[in-house]
């Protein structure tokens, strides 16, 4: 609940995802697997280029307050050379768009920021993951 | 958060609501205690029959993001005799109403039906409890 | 606001709806297209029978709170043959489900299915529409 | 949608909300009548008195973003003897927790609001109802 | 409720949230006046620039479906730039992200555009306005 | 996810929202700074006193369903003196405005609630806390 205290949130958090995703993907329902395809789509270089769709999907989710989605994008934006400033005026606007209720997927955000750039060097969540994997 | 890794989470969940129910029905408020029977008397067999109800419930709960309703009611939807099937063609209509700020919550689902399917032989919650007592 | 006394407003729903489709699907979105064609899938005939289908997009769009969503799920319903008091247990799901901030859409949604009763005669909603519009 | 310059905003909004109150309980749903009953009952004196609770209603519809409700309980707030200070204040908590998405909602409740206290003289809302009649 | 056939809806619009943006701030509340303030500051030019940052206010505003908030930003985004293509692919964001439930909103948010674009020789919204009035 | 079992709740959640939020205003974002402040100024003695407008903060975020900030409000609540019935009669308003899809909230506010009265002899979050520090 309060998110506090996670060992290793970031390893914890690709690998549930990745093995979800698979457990999912393998049931034959075609609505299901049609969605997790056009999700991918969706982020790809447009009109609007990748690190802009990023953002845009980093401000949408928490101003939704889902805290996998937020960690999702995070790792995204990071992967797409998103400044901390940069990050820190998407949190603004989704602060002020999404008001208080905000503020505690925000903790967990900025704590899953930081677990990512300290865990860099070992190579984490941004190298591992192949594409957008359906957050 | 990303709700990974819980080792015994169906009887975690049954537990922790038994415990919780009765620590809130204890309290003398009416109107609470009549929401609660309120509740129960939803999901009863009527012009719709409970599986369908339970469906209801189940694709309510999750557009509506709440991991615990949605564990909720997979069991009672397997108690009822929903099929994987079923339960997916219901996540699909879930997924799109709601957006893939659903998905997360579907990986719980999925992970909370798979860990309820291999707890059966036990006889896990729904042999445990007595009758729809509040999610 | 309140949703009171519109004249006409069946087919007001049903024109508006019908032009906006059009003009969001002549842009060459292909993620918004694609979206579209899912949503129209989603609602077919499966493991879960139309009529199911139907119920679960009413429900998911009354605890979401969407009156347009609503009204085209009603429309939907009576065509695949859902019975009024089979409606008013679904609004029930959603009532207890979704809580009292469901009541003005819940007034809205009986509003809008007394209207389409009593278009019935000249061949309205159901008739009128080809297949599943995207609500 | 915008809410703009409706000739008779209180008098359409009550009208409409009685005839489909009455409507909606003419049917024979058990469970909509008694959540409609124990809506009425949560708001009357207790432990809290009604000006408190009804600016707890207040406060829960603005950040639920539902115009109906917060139109509802304002009329009952002022009916109970919430001030103009009292009012916004209780409008602050709410645009603080739910954020800008709030404000297009706050403009209709202050417009409400005017509207009230200008047709106080011929009797409206809070006369003419004679209880807690479901928002 | 169905959004169709305004007159002159960016006008109406306009006037209406200018009229009670003026209303709320005569009111002697300091947190609401500040909180204003804020809104205005929060999509000022820095880190990420002002176009950037109206398509973040678009899309938090679309997956959380506020249609004032839609309008809005659609309207700020035209005047700093935004082609119809970004427009879309923003769209499409908020549209897989927020999923079905954000057509209604989509439908009305293009009718807005529509009516935008057409009413533009007579210098509408983007003229008018002085500065990020407050949605 | 079920919130079950946690040893020490309390402390755990008051650790990591003191070290985040320090973390989040150590950076230099002037918006997420000035709104933590306002923040903070909301809940001051005004037109209402502490206890209502904590007993609002509650309420609007147990119908937002944020457990954090519900503890956050339960904390404040009874350090301004809120009984245990006042308390109850508060979630009751929560409860049915909301729905159903409250409860599981509303089993981690009491099971939060029976943690700090435990908690109580030892000085806990209500004592350490310097002031409304941003739930």
């Amino acid at each position: 609940m309060s998110g506090a205290g996670e060992g290793d949130r970031v390893a914890e958090f690709t690998a549930f995802r990745k093995r979800m995703n698979e457990r999912i993907l393998a049931h034959d329902n075609q609505v299901v697997r049609r969605f997790f395809a056009l999700d991918t789509q969706t982020y790809r270089d447009g009109a609007l280029d990748v690190k802009t769709k990023e953002l845009l999907g980093l401000v949408a989710s928490l101003v939704l307050r889902c805290d996998d989605c937020v960690s999702y994008h995070v790792a995204e934006c990071r992967a797409a050379g998103v400044t901390r400033d940069e990050m820190f005026e998407t949190f603004s606007v989704g602060l002020v768009v999404g008001g208080s209720i905000v503020i505690p997927h925000l903790r967990r955000a900025v704590d899953f920021l930081d677990q990512l750039e300290g865990s860099e060097g070992e190579g984490a969540v941004p190298a591992e993951k192949p594409a957008h994997d359906h957050r």
